[in-house]
């Protein structure tokens, strides 16, 4: 089968590799930059005067990666795409009923400066400019003469960087707005606005003007697409409550009259301005932003809509095209009779190989959502919980609201049922823990270690525990040494001439890392930890058991040994079992032996959990 | 540590724990069981009939579980939730074009029954009875006479059992439709139905009198949530193009004039009928089925309506709330210098070891969406990408069309670049590779392995040629032998007599696992595959290893062992060594020594892979 060979690559032509998506950006915008259809706004003068050939996209990650193509860095004025953030500030700021008493959520189908509001005469949706300037009056009417600040820091804050004002434009609307100035009298009329309208509309006109740029769309969409969290900051500016209501109207109506289509041909909740900006939001994956100042008949941006329509079918991104498989969520289900990570007596071994059934551990991966938790509760409810249910959270990066409830739900039931749930690679005070905790019934019932082998270990003692099995631990002798067992009382006691005698203290460290292997140690009393140099612990040693074995074999001291306790050493010299060798040499093959064995069995365990861990 | 151990469980009432999905389903029955607002719908005399007590409800998983309390199997006519998926049917048949130059996709605030049409004179959408009774036309059109039974056998394989027709309310439908009438003449009159209108709303009367049951919704809708494949038959009934788009129209228009209320409140695409009956579909996750026939005012289920509505804010389930970290798709990123396969020449494993970066090796998990490969992308080119790179997709169920489409665009980037892709885990013959296979511009340049320790074995033994390593393998005598390292001549020369050569054709089983381990065997010439009884292949080796050797420390034959192509091997019984051991102990005590060694080696390389597979 290695007779015949390939041949290494061939037909490169050595081109960089590029990012696919970077790559379809590229290609996209070149597509469309030469399209002149469409034109500029003209309601406002001043937006008139825009250069009809600016275009410029950007798409912002949730890992807070930013792909740029064209006129990405080009201000323009945000308009009515920042009405998407100042519903979602109100929301905030005010909470949602609230703000639903005063602003409805269904489509108007009107255009988006209609005068008309709805039968309970309030404007339709906080996408048309009615619901907008109601947004803003709220604000005003809770923070006056700082609303404006608040909604520039917010939508600043959503962007990663401070937002300035374009002064003309915001003159030009104030010169030329009359028609939202009758909306904002209309507003007064009917109770909305109940301030002085001519502070709200000032607002409105301000924050209208705001100036951005293809790029910042770019990561105020993203902003929104995680959970409202800035994926570049880090900063949270919005709740995920307020930026999955903001993203619902947005869906309903954030197109106007394009509204239905946009959700049929793009399927991305999105928003546009008649300054050229088009934002739109696909939920834990991408936010994007465009600029191209030519507009289409429903006042939206042509070449950005053309971009995203295409983006959308070349990728498959409508949001509701979803894809998963529940199941891959488990990496490994299992009970602890089939691995254990602690030295332990002949007795307690045998106790817990008996009672194996009683420790079920579960390790996961990936975001836990909804379905995932159901599917594994009905996993572990398939087969009895034992007495002990282990959850391996160490791959978990994030738990959805949902699976939070949920996991709770199932923590309370299986609590209730007789078996205790233990987590592990989860800290006390982490985000995760505090947001199961909320849903809890009692969080005292559950309890939380930060390595899995803590968490089994810990099982292992309450299972050895209440089965009775934990006896006095007393002093091993060299006799009863698992590496030396087979060995005749002579050599022993030749064996024993050679060892000194060591003692150590509560967390002294017997052996560094990358000290000369120049010795035995046979462990007669007490337990020691071996450490990796991060910290992390390999295994806890019992009376019995030997270490720094390998430099038997010529090996590296490659961790740490610490005392867990007070701990009784036999320490044997290299140089000195030479000696012994050489007087010996069928005591030391059986020694040598002994070791492989031990060192044959770790392999077995080893490999046990690597089919564990690659078990789809 | 151990000192001081916390009791036992307690506080248990050994309660059966339950999915707490079901369990609240059933407090959500029962919450809204006796709740007896709404009326039952009187526009039919054969609905009025209905018993106003009877509520059901199911949600199927879309890994096939189905969850059901209450009257989750009593029959009720089907009535506008037919409508969704005569539209899938209506895309499938004819093609989007097609359909939507007759029909919108824009809501139309206005009643489900209304005869208005659009501004172009068509139905606003498929969800209003004047969109759906054009849909019915355009499938009538096209299959005559077998029209209905096409969409009985549909709605059929979605619900996964044959649907009957409840022919009382179908006659008392046909008595009093005349507004449905109105409305297919209406249609005519505008050429959107073209043929015998008596027989297209005969169509349209039996297709809302097919008889469901919450159960079969549940299904139904999960068909959607599936990207059109029933989870529990595996039928694949629509394309997930179809689906995407009838969950779209379910967005903007399912709930009629409570559709903006419907997304912003419980976000997930639904639709109901005036037979009691509401679906909802949570793409990826969930499908739901309610049956209640007491509407509210706006013709929604009442009582669906709320559960859906605790439903979502129970579980936080709308459809925009997602959550992801894409960084969670990469299991283990390295290169081959950490990690060999198979045994080879030093020569070889050195020119491995200084070429090492020229093979880098991902591991994948779990699905990958656009954003997990936009995200594998950016690793990959952030570094030398060398010479192969493997993606081992072993652990990845499912490759959403937008992560095929970005695939298939970075491997040709990479293979203009030069660098061969390689992708491990994956069937030549496979759905995901056939995926792939139609966004590749070349996929001949792809190569594909079932395991991934072939395609590393495979890239290493093509670094290997084209560094010119591979040399003529000669014979290597016991002196050479792995093992035997240390040995003094004379004891070589003594082993040399006990030794039996025994030569094994292609494919002959050398070991059988099982086997009394009875001798150790020292490959000479050829090479033999060590293999696990399911086939799975453990290591290939070369001339100059032992095998069988955990004999010498009492461990048992636990693989195959067979030849891959002509193999000659000495042969040392045990039963001989043990003489061996006594002639020369120190010889034995050196041989073992090795052998732990070579076990030690193992270890350390096993725990490497652990640490790769473990990595968050």
């Amino acid at each position: 089968m290695n007779q015949a060979l390939p041949n290494a690559p061939s037909g490169a032509t050595d081109q960089p590799a590029k990012p696919p998506l970077l790559a379809f950006l590229e290609q996209a915008h070149a597509r469309y930059r030469d399209d002149f259809s469409g034109a500029v706004a003209n309601y406002i003068p001043e937006l008139n005067k825009a250069d009809p050939a600016r275009f410029g996209v950007a798409i912002a990650t949730i890992d807070g990666h930013v792909y740029e193509v064209g006129d990405s860095a080009y201000p323009f004025t945000i308009q009515s795409v920042s009405k998407a953030f100042v519903f979602g500030l109100a929301l905030e700021l005010l909470g949602a009923d609230h703000v639903e008493s005063f602003v409805g959520v269904e489509p108007s189908g009107e255009a988006f400066n209609s005068i008309r509001l709805n039968a309970n005469n309030q404007p339709f949706n906080p996408m048309v400019n009615a619901g907008a300037i109601a947004c803003s009056g709220l604000i005003y009417a809770a923070r006056r003469d700082e609303a404006f600040e608040l909604i520039r820091s917010i939508l600043g804050r959503c962007a990663g960087r401070d937002l300035d004002v374009d002064e003309s434009v915001y003159q030009s609307e104030t010169a030329t707005g009359d028609r939202n100035r009758a909306i904002g009298w209309m507003l007064r009329n009917y109770g909305i606005v109940k301030d002085n309208v001519d502070a709200v509309l000032d607002v409105y006109f301000r924050q209208c003007a705001i100036l951005v740029s293809a790029r910042d769309l770019a990561v105020m969409a993203a902003t929104l697409a995680n959970g409202g969290v800035n994926p570049l900051t880090g900063d949270p500016v919005l709740s995920p409550l307020a930026v999955a209501r903001v993203l619902s109207v947005m869906t309903s109506s954030g197109m106007y009259d394009y509204a239905g289509e946009w959700v049929y041909r793009v399927g991305m909740p999105a928003k546009s301005g008649v300054g050229g900006g088009i934002i739109a939001a696909l939920p834990s994956q991408i936010g994007l932003g465009t600029y191209s100042p030519l507009l289409d008949e429903h006042g939206n941006s042509a070449r950005g809509l053309r971009l995203c329509e295409a983006l959308s079918a070349h990728f498959d991104l409508h949001v509701l095209n979803r894809a998963n498989d529940v199941r891959t969520c488990i990496v490994a289900d299992y009970d602890v009779g089939r691995l254990q990570r602690r030295g332990r007596q002949p007795h307690e071994q045998k106790l817990l190989e008996e009672q194996a059934s009683t420790i079920r551990i579960m390790e996961l991966t990936g975001t836990l959502a909804f379905s995932n938790v159901d599917y594994i509760a009905r996993r572990l409810l398939a087969h009895d919980t034992g007495l002990f249910t282990v959850l391996d959270l160490r791959r978990v990066p994030l738990i959805t609201t949902a699976a939070a409830k949920m996991l709770a739900d199932l923590f309370d039931s299986l609590s209730s049922s007789g078996t205790r749930p233990v987590l592990a690679g989860i800290e006390r005070d982490s985000r995760h823990f505090r947001q199961l905790q909320a849903f809890l019934t009692d969080s005292g019932a559950i309890r939380t270690f930060s390595l899995l082998d803590e968490a089994i270990e810990w099982a292992e003692d309450q299972v050895i525990f209440r089965y009775g099995g934990f006896s006095q631990i007393t002093d091993v002798p060299l006799a009863e040494q698992e590496l030396l067992k087979g060995l005749a009382p002579e050599d022993i006691a030749d064996l024993e001439v050679l060892c000194e005698t060591r003692s150590y203290h509560p967390g002294e460290r017997i052996i560094a890392c990358g000290d000369e292997a120049d010795s035995v140690f046979f462990l007669q009393r007490g337990m020691v930890s071996v450490k990796l140099a991060e910290g992390v612990r390999l295994a806890t040693l019992v009376p019995g058991t030997a270490f720094g074995e390998l430099a038997l074999i010529g090996g590296p001291r490659s961790a740490d040994v610490f005392a867990d306790n007070a701990v009784l050493c036999r320490r044997v010299p290299l140089d000195t079992f030479d000696d012994f060798r050489m007087r010996r040499p069928f005591a030391a093959e059986i020694i040598v032996r002994n070791l492989a064995q031990l060192l044959a069995h770790r392999l077995l365990q080893a490999n046990t959990k690597i089919d564990l861990l690659s078990a789809n």
